[in-house]
């Protein structure tokens, strides 16, 4: 096998600093998380995220190339153990691979987008399930959403979880996370934006909402709806009429049928 | 406390007849399955479910009203050990209580959903993940859809995640799982329904789709889409079109989405 790069040696001192990653603690400390997973990893990857160490089982290793592809961009790579990657890895099925990569820093990036004549803004207020969030961002992706906000509240973007529901689209749009939401709505109204809150109550039926070229959508937790600080900020409530019998629409739902009606 | 009965003694017998409620096998033979949880129990019965029997924590009573009244409904009420109700719930917190209850029937419904004039029925083909199928079933009520029909090659209807992902739809509207999907379709064609399957390629963009009286919406699986057999019967192939990275929607999103196309 013709690896890019002599293969190094796997210390303990290095898979502790990984396993540290499993705790928001841990990657808060680091600034780093991980991805897990031969194609989610390519995808970050491909993606121009920032590599940092990469861990794979030998016996998982099905196309040379691959990994010696993958491999480039990293500043190091170790052969482990598959018990060593499990006692790492968040999912059932580690696939033999684990990406370390650098937090991403799309501040920039979302400073381009306040100025932009025309931009969706998605503002996630209080999300407390993982994979709720990373489908958001899924979803957020599909329907060409400019950004993603998620405030102090909502549970860490960097959260294994989070990053597999995500599929990737993690990579491909701006995401702020850990943010205090109302300074920065006020910021985005002062740039044009008007800010819409999904409430169930006082709330205009979403038909009847013509969404503004810059448009920031607030979507609250499941359990608490919007947070009294971040509603307050919202320039009009809106909401998707029921049909049936259900208390409740999921959050995500609620995000992409929103999403839907301001793209299609 | 005043019960409505004298209360039984909980046996090793009961017990391990509920434990096996657990598996598919289990459901399958005694045509029962648990719900978690005093309000879903309370949603179900409500909804006018067939209770079997409760099994409840004595410390976790906090309203001995509520006990009390639930209590009624149901052949045998068993109070129970904490470690007992930890050994049968699916949940990571019961909340201290379990309700038994028989599988759903809802063959007569289906067969008047057939001839109404107007109606929406969604078809899940092949959805793997319990919350996913759950979400669906959700929504499927959000938007007043007239009936769900769910494929032999899905997820068990009464896997306790899909119940507890439901968050009490599933006694909302007429479910039939395990259904042999193409006869199925070819009887609901019979009856005037058009079929729409979404699929990613040759399909037409939903917003050029004018939705018949009379819909069947097949909701395909997310690795492996809608299944031959199945595509074959559809008339129309559908897509919501996307505007970003993401490789896909999510299964639930994307029925979420079609369903507000129809409705809203």
């Amino acid at each position: 096998m013709c690896m890019s790069r002599p293969e190094q040696v796997l210390t303990k001192r290095i898979l502790t600093d990984v396993k540290a990653l499993q705790t928001k603690r841990g990657r808060d400390e680091q600034r780093k998380f991980i991805v897990e997973g031969w194609k989610a990893i390519a995808d970050a990857v491909a993606a121009g995220a920032e590599c940092d160490i990469l861990l794979y089982d030998p016996a998982s290793v099905k196309d040379a190339k691959q990994l010696n592809r993958l491999s480039r961009g990293f500043q190091a790579v170790y052969p482990a153990r598959t018990k060593e990657l499990e006692s790492i890895a968040d999912a059932v099925t580690t696939q033999g691979v684990i990406g370390v990569f650098a937090q991403l820093d799309h501040r920039a990036a979302f400073t381009a987008v306040l100025k932009k004549s025309a931009s969706v803004i998605v503002a996630v207020d209080g999300i407390n399930d993982p994979g709720n969030l990373g489908t958001i961002i899924r979803a957020c992706d599909w329907f060409g959403v400019d950004a993603v906000l998620t405030s102090e509240q909502s549970v860490d973007l960097y959260n294994p979880k989070t990053v597999r529901a995500t599929m990737g689209s993690l990579f491909h749009l701006p995401v702020l996370s850990g943010v205090a939401l109302p300074a920065m709505l006020m910021q985005c109204r002062n740039e044009g934006f008007t800010v819409y809150s999904t409430e169930l109550e006082k709330s205009t039926d979403v038909r009847s909402v013509p969404f503004a070229a810059k448009s920031v959508i607030i979507i609250g937790s499941e359990s608490h709806g919007v947070s009294s600080p971040v509603s307050a900020l919202a320039q009009e409530r809106i909401l998707i009429p029921s049909f049936g019998k259900a208390e409740s629409l999921n959050a995500a739902m609620a995000c992409s049928v929103i999403l839907a009606r301001i793209r299609l």
